[in-house]
């Protein structure tokens, strides 16, 4: 069996996350572990992969089938996708859903000019989520479709609430209001604020003599994160958040509710329940990375995401059998 | 807007819901309803659509873009797929999963040879489910993958109850086992048997004066449509069963189970609840219509099934207003 050459691209929680996926699946190979950090200091468990550092990328060219961008949509993957898009075919998480027009345009020129091709924005929200709410849409097109998250740990609101004064560490989590969910499910197509939708539980160890009053107050009026929600504050001691709340668990719900003919309803639904997002993430992010070593060996080239790209491209066995098994 | 010129080829309940289906998307047109009754003895909603029979189709060559396939799997596809490949586009719910790979080579002969292109086995199972089957085991190679079928109507399982002496109506419901799907979603990874994954319940009108112990009996024993479940046989009056159980609903369950890294447990569930399963089922075929208009547009000839046609082409949304929306 041909393997596909795989290159991780920083190397953090979905770095090793892609590590470990890619002992899941016999047709890949992790080839090279690029990272920030001196080589020296990271320990990855794959001994058979090279550990180099981002600048020595350029030396890898035939050695690498694909790419995986392992860094953050805040600075890393702005500067890591087209860096990388120029040297390989590329595979990333970038998930501004704002900018990502702008960063779509930017990859397809610059895969497009090197002769590759980068899957961007690819993992659950963006990746199957997305997936799902365009498919719901097209197949059931007079309803509404929402969108779920949780519970889990949201990062960018457990950071936001460790930069409050007084706090030592902290974890958040999104949960999805049971209520709002069951309205959804009963076909009412219901207008729901954000207040309806998702309640924030914070779990915070607070310095010692910290204000706890004070921190609460400003973790629930902080704008954009929290004073838009039922927020709720728990502090606990520092042993109990790295015992109790050191996993990273995520998930969450797609709901179409529409009507067909005489107003039958009808209901589609997908749903995540994940112990460990970033490792669900990896797995999802080598799956594409198979369909895009593929694509660009067929001619394709520029960027693509979710939408663009056939199942079929994203299993290890051929069409035939694929109808044969799964259809 | 262009729009997409449809045709409708068998006018039963799947056919009046593509009918109905078509006044939900703007950009679809029903152009013409074949059937095999005399045209004046059809009655249609649309007034526009002319209504002509079967053996005239080779007529509306340069008027229709995708003729709808609505014609059951055991008897008139066989016949009526290879036909109109020949003559247009084609889009059908083919559902006799063993003799799929069969259909698809000769579908894939004749409409390579035609210049069209014909969408096969699109639906919900075949279709939807497939998909996610697919779906779930690329993104999730360790694991397991359940499907789950109801609470639905069941029209073989109702036929096979008509057949039996004395029966004068029937109407038979497949319900999943609740037991079983929750020890899946616990991650448990179940060998299930046919009996512990569904029961069957089966509404009865006997004729009068039969024997119903003897029906009862007759049924629970049928080999491959009840021996080998749990059945419970209810017998009711005519006017009851037009009353209670002329809807047909249906729905189900695609779970994966799966473990990553050192054994974190991650599950993804779709699922749909249908109030009305041939609408539902005729709105996925008009989705899969637009895109086979279009793949066949860019050039593209032969069969494809729901792996091999790109989400993005199922939408009237341009690509780039599809990732600012939905990705």
């Amino acid at each position: 069996m041909e393997r596909v050459r795989v290159a991780i691209v920083g190397y953090g929680n979905l770095g090793r996350g892609v590590e470990k996926a890619v002992r899941q699946n016999q047709d890949m190979e992790l080839v090279a572990i690029f990272s920030r950090r001196p080589a020296g200091t990271v320990k990855v468990m794959d001994k058979n992969a090279a550990v180099l550092n981002v600048a020595d990328a350029g030396k890898y060219i035939d050695k690498i089938d694909v790419a995986i961008l392992c860094g953050g949509s805040a600075t890393d993957l702005p500067v890591q996708g087209p860096q990388f898009a120029r040297l390989f075919n590329t595979v990333d998480s970038f998930d501004t859903h704002a900018r990502i027009p702008e960063y779509y345009e930017k990859m397809d020129r610059i895969a497009r000019e090197a002769g590759h091709l980068s899957a961007i924005s690819i993992g659950w929200d963006p990746g199957l989520f997305s997936m799902n709410r365009l498919l719901f849409e097209a197949v059931l097109p007079a309803g509404s479709t929402y969108t779920f998250w949780g519970k889990g740990v949201s990062q960018g609101h457990s950071d936001a609430i460790r930069r409050v004064e007084g706090v030592r560490d902290a974890v958040q989590y999104t949960i999805p209001v049971p209520e709002a969910m069951e309205r959804v499910r009963q076909g009412e197509n219901p207008q729901l604020s954000t207040r309806e939708k998702h309640v924030r539980q914070c779990f915070v160890v607070a310095e010692d003599g910290a204000d706890k009053e004070r921190i609460a107050r400003e973790i629930k009026e902080m704008p954009a994160y929290f004073a838009d929600y039922d927020t709720e504050v728990i502090f606990i001691s520092e042993e109990e958040l790295k015992r109790e709340h050191s996993a990273m668990p995520h998930g969450g719900f797609v709901i179409r509710s529409g009507k067909t003919g005489e107003g039958h309803k009808q209901l589609l639904e997908f749903s995540l329940k994940l112990e460990n997002n970033p490792e669900f993430t990896a797995s999802v992010l080598l799956a594409y990375a198979r369909a895009v070593h593929r694509l660009n060996k067929e001619g394709q080239t520029g960027a693509r995401t979710v939408f663009d790209i056939p199942l079929s491209y994203l299993s290890p066995e051929s069409p035939d059998v694929l109808r044969k098994k799964l259809l």
